[in-house]
């Protein structure tokens, strides 16, 4: 039973897979043409946004529209923010306007959950600086499982800047609860430190792991960060962790290649990878909008009222099931 | 009868009170779960906002989306406006859209009385430049009334840059229209020349008020301000006109603190007094979507048709009670 | 039939006269306060804006709102394709998000074209480069019929800086598919290479050309030309092409002044011809909207579902009116 979606990690096995079939249900609906659903008809959805990403913002906003909820984007930029507003002001703002849900994209790690302390409404962590980006696992937990069938027993390689990505980390927490096996492949100088005890193996050689994976996933470089010193040469990391056409090769004939987008063409990907059959990031993106709804539908429930419905998932009946 | 809202000294007593009813009435359906009504669907919504205020714009955007209306945002940041058109003309082609009504916000006073000459629609002003902010006017009685019971003989105090304040100008309009006895509490250079002709008591010694007031409202400093020659210092100003924990000990004890948000905590309110159960400050945001509602409401009505009603309030039975 | 509205060209006889008179239908019920229609309902319609151009935008969203479709905006500026997102992979993210149109301004011309390559949905040209604006055309098309009860050999005189005008090249394909017959007049630095290709007539002589028209039609003078080598000075292209009063006179009676907009009131046209009776500036605005709608209406067509109606015209009876 969650109230947010701050982290993966506040997602059991039997929540997140409630997560992905009710996506499931609703993509089933959208292939009947049923695209628009009345579940949160007097509901309102703000996405605040402190960062620009635009592909995400679209992403929750086409979701709650197609629930029927009222949408209004707030981009801190410009705003009272600007003016030397606190985010507990602006929380305490946002709820007394009648947020029913809070959806947050902010530079630093941890300010959605600094934000849920101050809103009754449903905050949803939508990226937090280098920390989670949760909604992300899922569509990738949701993508893998529609393309193979089954989440359990996975081997999954997240390959690039791990040290900086929200993606990596959610990624990690959610798979590793639904029992797929991740391996980290990264230059030593973008491993995090404390990786040691996270549920992973890590290699420096993508080559070595490739035939082993049933999905590689390659994150994105961030322009900003490639004239760092703990950074590669732009060259250096599209020769060794770069996924081209040889490599793609050398994947089991089943796997699959993930990209979160947005990407950077003949850097960590290239164009005829991200263009194969086997990729499935413009699936991703379709998945997102169903995930989010989801995501939407399970915490603001469809009753209008001050009783908003939770994640309430029955007790497990298999405990091997739970994490 | 009114059919633009740009000043507070358009609504006579029984108007105002019908806008305050009005949002009572929304709010106890709110309270009841019913936070989405059909009066406006087909009616379009434009807020023009030529300053950034994304506070007043999304309470706006609120209070017309829970009545059904399509929403425009307009920001005239980067729009033709910077290409050199005309607020006339912008005006016109509004007005040509099928606009039914246009909240504005302009730096410059007077601008929404300008758009009124050229529009048919319900013009709002949502806040011009130095002169006034009739809604916040309304909000603030709904929140006094609501909390306190009345607003006749109501004593209320008003501190900090009413000089530069709208929110300042049209409480005042509004306070006395309605009843309240309204006292102004500045510097001596943040008190406007023309004082001597507003139905208020002027006084610059904030503790000498303090113990005789029901109400006091701290005006937003403007950081910008701050570092201009009529402008205490900082420190100056906080110590002699900030509401502090001592002073609101001074207060009677059923005495409400207000405030029009965005704060600068520590400045002209701290944090304790900000926080306190006796602090309005988030109620304020709350009944301002039902006043902006109660507005568009009474100025759009619910036909759709050319024949747009207003604020059409029957004659006064009682003379004493009109202005 | 046309799954897009990328070029004025893409427009037959009878497919304009459709869009048309689907336009007058929805003005006729919009005079019938019936100002929202179902039809739409469930589908989403992005506008996909590389340039801003806050007038199309909104009369684009008004159209789509009164459809009761779900409207997404996106301002490239400050979104992924500043991180670098190519065209393509924005298009493929917009069609994996659902987006059932695509209404794009973009600065470089034929990009509307690129990206109809890589969706699904249908993609509308709202401006792109110097090369066309086919909405605009249709909307002028649809002011003259209104204004003079026919398109076919009305003569129209279109007046000003032709070469660098995307409104001059989608009026002279769509008016010379509908019978009317067009003039240039422009400044010889100012007409395109190939206008000799065109089916229209070319003066330098603005005077000897008024007398003879139905229709003249001002194009915008773009501030940042004007102190481009090629361009005339202000006062010399004021006083050779702007429409002022004296010309205004030396028009026929029943003739009408039109102009995209914004206008540089006194640079191509002065103050008192733009507010005149016979200009059609404001009804411009409101017909585009009207147009906008049924272009709309017609690639999305009323059915929600994957099998989506285009723009299907029966054979043309009379194969004269055929283009």
């Amino acid at each position: 039973m969650i109230t947010h979606l701050l982290s993966a990690a506040d997602l059991d096995a039997e929540t997140a897979t409630l997560v992905l079939d009710t996506a499931t249900e609703l993509a089933a609906a959208a292939g009947r043409s049923v695209k628009k659903f009345p579940t949160l008809r007097g509901r309102t959805v703000v996405n605040l946004f402190y960062e620009d990403s635009t592909r995400t913002r679209i992403s929750f906003e086409a979701a709650a529209k197609r629930l029927s909820a009222d949408v209004i984007n707030f981009s801190a930029k410009g705003s009272s923010v600007s003016k030397g507003e606190s985010l507990k002001d602006t929380a305490l703002t946002l709820q007394a306007m009648g947020a029913d849900a809070v959806v947050i994209r902010h530079q630093a790690s941890g300010a959605p959950h600094t934000l849920a302390k101050w809103v009754d409404g449903a905050v949803v962590n939508a990226g937090d600086g280098t920390h989670e980006h949760p909604t992300q696992a899922l569509l990738d937990a949701y993508t893998m499982r529609s393309r193979l069938g089954r989440l359990e027993g996975l081997r999954v390689g997240i390959v690039g800047d791990v040290l900086h990505s929200r993606v990596a980390r959610s990624n990690v927490l959610l798979l590793s609860t639904l029992g797929a096996e991740v391996t980290l492949v990264a230059p030593p100088t973008l491993v995090p430190v404390g990786v040691g005890s996270w549920p992973v193996t890590v290699s420096y050689d993508l080559d070595a792991v490739l035939p082993k994976l049933d999905v590689v996933m390659a994150l994105r470089v961030q322009r900003e960060r490639m004239n760092a010193s703990y950074f590669p040469t732009e060259r250096e990391y599209a020769r060794r962790y770069g996924l081209d056409a040889r490599r793609l090769g050398a994947l089991p004939e089943h796997a699959i290649v993930m990209h979160p987008g947005p990407m950077n063409r003949g850097m960590e990907i290239a164009p005829e990878v991200a263009d194969s059959p086997r990729s499935t990031i413009v699936e991703q993106v379709t998945n997102g909008v169903n995930v989010r709804m989801a995501v939407l539908y399970l915490l603001l429930g469809g009753a209008v009222g001050p009783a908003r419905p939770t994640l309430n998932v029955p007790p497990a009946i298999d405990p091997e099931g739970a994490r």
